[in-house]
């Protein structure tokens, strides 16, 4: 069965491992602090390449940042990560080939393959984190776009210019349904600069009425996004994923998206490929793996 | 050359004509009024496709409400339009072929094979008129989704409930961008309830400045549209057509778009395949013509 260096590259971290072909993680999972400079961050890539590519068929990357068509390279630049890092010469680092895709594409794949969207041909992946991500899956592809770069959750929620969001642009849906958005509504609320997100969590956990509020606020919010993609795409499902998803009630959201939409029924569901379905998505798309 | 009785059915007006492979329109254009009721649409329909079906190799419909992925029936309730109208049985109207296609899918193909999308393997077509429709063309497929209802251009611009849609649900797109968006926008902003669309666009080429404001407040809300949608699908263009679309600067869409999305740079800019697109697009669509 073929294998995949799976490399997962983020703002803070960096995961390896090596999985197969069904999407299994079949080696320890070694974890690093992403350093400041490119210079850094191409040192571990290839300590990590050079240990183990000998093992494998392929280098498969899942990283931060818009991914081009021809899966080698990053478009544009990419916030959270050394200035450098978007211009990374990814197929030199390795003597075997080396496959490159967005950590929110590579996850929305995992789903599609092994989690919430199997055997869906439509589906779209939202990981509500400190940020938000989307993957798109289309006709049982991964959909890009022209240059590689779609998928971006960045649809306005106002437009009032209330919230600047981290893109730099006015009130977009991950300003509003990330954890940051969650703070960032329960402030609002409060009228209080030093709410956290787990304020609210633990507030609305133990039946608080005000922290109650702020998170119906912030789960509607998820809601009236879900609604506009539902129109647009028509899709199977939609996977909610990471850490701020296990808080919904994805039943809730069912029930209230298929009773505002104008196209067809669909489902809200949370992901099941697991914490590394970045790392897994990009191996099985790099192995070419498909539905 | 192949050619297509092409008959398109608003809740209004019932136009037909004959087009052939290069999307050219080769007879005249026949007009009716809809009429209220199933039986008398049904029999309007007999009536042009016994009088033209043995000139042609295909009948094309483009019509008002969500069709289905087998372009032979209509998905769920239309508006404006008889109630019994979505259970028509198409295919056994005429002895050729039948093929059905929602209006504005159908416009945004005659946009991407011989308009303003001509070559591009991914755009977005919005009509702005009295409501807002929608087509979508990726990887120079028409899109549809799951069952075919996709394209729907109802995603929300604000989320505290201040304008009902025509869909029933708040503050879509489309009760901002349409022409009835627009008469909205100036009840608003007048706090006259007598204001028509006529007047705004009016007062904004005479250089009125409260109309002028309202125009573009009207403006604004289409560009902060199609931010999302670029952000979302990363389209080579996105192509406004409809009676309303003459008014909009693409120019100044286009920088504004570009300067606030994290995908890359795009184009809005006016359709070209003339107000009988939708009969064109289902015609080109139903001889099987592909870019």
């Amino acid at each position: 069965m073929k294998k995949a260096l799976a490399i997962d590259v983020g703002g803070t971290k960096i995961y390896n491992t090596i999985i197969n072909e069904n999407g299994e993680i079949i080696s320890e999972i070694e974890k690093r602090h992403t350093p400041k400079t490119f210079e850094e961050i191409e040192k571990i890539f290839k300590d990590i390449i050079q240990k183990y590519e000998n093992e494998v068929d392929v280098i498969a990357f899942a990283t931060c940042g818009a991914v081009n068509n021809s899966n080698n390279g990053i478009l544009g630049s990419t916030g959270n990560i050394a200035e450098g890092y978007p211009k990374m010469n990814f197929t030199s680092l390795s003597k075997k080939r080396v496959f490159v895709e967005n950590d929110a594409n590579a996850a929305a794949w995992a789903e599609h393959i092994i989690g919430a969207s199997k055997g869906m041909p439509y589906s779209i992946m939202i990981t509500l984190g400190t940020g938000v991500g989307g993957g798109i899956i289309l006709d049982n592809k991964l959909y890009k776009g022209k240059n590689g770069a779609a998928g971006e959750m960045h649809f306005k929620m106002r437009t009032d210019k209330h919230r600047k969001c981290t893109c730099g642009a006015w009130d977009c849906f991950e300003i509003y349904a990330s954890g940051t958005g969650l703070k960032l509504t329960a402030e609002e609320m409060l009228n209080n600069k030093d709410v956290t997100t787990y304020d609210v969590i633990d507030g609305w956990q133990k039946g608080d009425a005000k922290m109650t509020a702020i998170f119906k606020k912030w789960e509607n919010d998820i809601l009236e996004g879900l609604i506009g993609l539902a129109n647009l795409f028509d899709p199977d499902v939609i996977v909610l994923s990471g850490s701020m998803a296990e808080f919904v009630d994805t039943e809730y959201l069912t029930e209230k998206v298929n009773s505002e939409i104008v196209t067809t029924p669909t489902r809200i569901v949370k992901a099941q490929a697991g914490n590394y379905s970045g790392m897994i998505g990009a191996a099985l798309l790099a192995l070419g793996v498909k539905n």
